[in-house]
């Protein structure tokens, strides 16, 4: 059983794991703390980004030869294999550690069984303390639930953002949208998109609105790289000049060709397919942004994760709603959501929901 | 210049005023504190309920001697005219008081003048000590505000209710709508019902719904007497055996014979004589239940005072909006609000707000 130290220093490393939120994908937020046998904290270490450090061996390095008899406290399950960095397991043996607590278990082929290997070396090894804690966050939205989700669902996690009214309208009845939500939501948007690696938006919003689709002004956000921009767009409507084409980032128009398309009655593009393909090319989050049909049809495949709602405090009485033909006809079949947070950003109320479990 | 005392003293009596707000109605809410020379508190009352004394009386009763030489905080102008109560301008100079500190002039023709005859009389009278707190409320809503606004507007004050999916609708493509939000919400609103002396629905939500909308379960709310109800119905479309013609509550089907319809091309019931009329039968506050198109129709006449929208943590993607047809065709016209409150009400969002000054 975790002692309390154990247990404090496992809410300290989630922490920890936490400030590579924007920078690691497509590798997991990891955070790791070593303790003296009375408890002390001898080292932390998190991982930052992808082909730096993991969050054992940060540690190990800071602890040097005081690692050798410690407990090491870590979210996620040491990685077994040898990728960019060698295995933590190993590192962790070579270092003389004793015990290892571990939040989660490591979900994925490649990198499992370290918890196998620490044993067989002859450490004490104890999986799953503050496990929920650790995948959900200390605050909403800020554990590796994106990763560990990703993972086991071999596709991205999905998180669906929407700017709407009151009455849930994302544009007025001619089509005009700008602005419906305050300079303050707009900028908590950019934060969002600098945590994730993928942008996604139908051929419909690059018809109507032509956006750039990069991040800009993510105060705070430290951006080490501009997300892939994928235009879902069956028939390859999008222009040549589009903006969505340009600018320093990349950029996907995911057609019916590349990505094939679903065997319905109307065959519309095979969104579970190009979730797939976005794993096979290493993303792990993609940040839906619209329009108000792709989300339906989003929400309709069960492919969205997580929803952040932007409500302006106004009405507007006509124009398109935030999501449109989700499949659902009777209030029995609502699609019933769990509230994680609600707060005010500038003049508006942001709501974060994700689907309930079961 | 009100003495630190005095204005303690109006925070509370502004307190002491919220106790009347559900049992008041067609009265003002009022609170009156009594300090002696030194800012000691000698005695407090509020106005309970109409036909009952008014704050400043209740106070002066409690205080009966030691009235003399005190001062009268107030949250309204002590009225001037005889009602069911005698005038309490007379009332505070009969018993000595020497000093009245009034937070708000009282904009009514028949009881105006109060503070002018207290002058008249040699009484020390200050105004607008907490004017916007005890219109406001300490806590949003909370305030004189429903009856100032009715009194100075010369129609009732209208709180527009809707309970909502994220994506803004009210019910499911085939018309079904219970229950989005859940049983916490929609007890909210019985207390909100509690709180009003009016509900007003269109034909529509009695044909499709058949509500009773009568108060029930109000849950710590004094329920003295149900609210009129109304329905807005151009052409007696009401049927005989509507659930909204029994109950123990008085009911109005307003139909076009008795209100008279618009100009416009196409004629409507015109909403704008309906609150005329209701003001003329004493009626201060009415709650807009439904459906969307009489909410379009009232925002577009511009007879919306304050939105309660409980926003349940789900999705549709089909049905109609909260709120259809307000006359809002483009992103620069978009009604905007202010947002005075925002919480969690069991599983769901509940957002107050109200149209945006100037």
């Amino acid at each position: 059983m975790a002692s309390d130290a154990e247990i404090r220093a496992m809410r300290r490393a989630i922490g920890l794991a936490a400030r590579g939120l924007a920078t690691v994908l497509p590798n997991p937020v990891v955070g790791c703390v070593l303790l003296d046998p009375d408890g002390g904290v001898v080292a932390e270490g998190w991982h930052e980004q992808a082909g730096g450090p993991h969050a054992e061996v940060a540690a190990l390095r800071v602890a040097g030869d005081r690692a050798r008899g410690t407990t090491a406290v870590v979210t996620l399950e040491p990685c077994n294999h040898i990728g960019r960095t060698g295995p933590c397991s190993e590192a962790l043996i070579e270092a003389g550690v004793r015990r290892v607590v571990i939040a989660v278990p490591d979900p994925s082929d490649a990198a499992a069984g370290g918890a196998e290997r620490l044993r067989r070396a002859g450490v004490d090894v104890e999986v799953g303390v503050l496990g929920v804690e650790a995948e959900q966050g200390l605050e909403p939205g800020e554990g590796n639930e994106v990763w560990l989700t990703a993972v086991r669902r071999q596709r991205p996690f999905v998180t669906w953002k929407f700017a709407a009214t009151l009455d849930g309208r994302v544009a007025a009845q001619d089509g005009t949208s700008q602005w419906i939500t305050s300079v303050q939501a707009r900028g908590d948007v950019h934060r969002l998109r600098a945590q994730v690696d993928t942008m996604l938006v139908g051929v419909g919003t690059v018809l109507a609105d032509d956006p750039l689709l990069t991040v800009r002004d993510a105060e705070g956000i430290p951006l080490t790289r501009q997300p892939l921009r994928v235009v879902a767009d069956t028939h390859e409507r999008t222009p040549a000049d589009a903006r969505i084409r340009g600018g320093d980032a990349p950029t996907w128009i995911a057609t019916a060709a590349e990505v094939g398309v679903t065997a319905a009655e109307h065959p519309a593009l095979d969104l579970a397919a190009l979730m797939r393909q976005l794993f096979a090319r290493e993303r792990r989050h993609v940040l839906l942004e619209g329009g108000p049909r792709l989300a339906g049809a989003m929400v309709e495949a069960g492919l969205v994760d997580r929803v952040v709602a932007y409500l302006a405090p106004a009405l507007l009485g006509a124009g398109p709603n935030a999501l449109i033909d989700a499949g659902i006809t009777t209030i029995a079949d609502v699609w019933r959501l769990e509230l994680l947070d609600v707060r005010q950003v500038g003049d508006d109320v942001r709501v974060l929901a994700r689907p309930r479990v079961g």
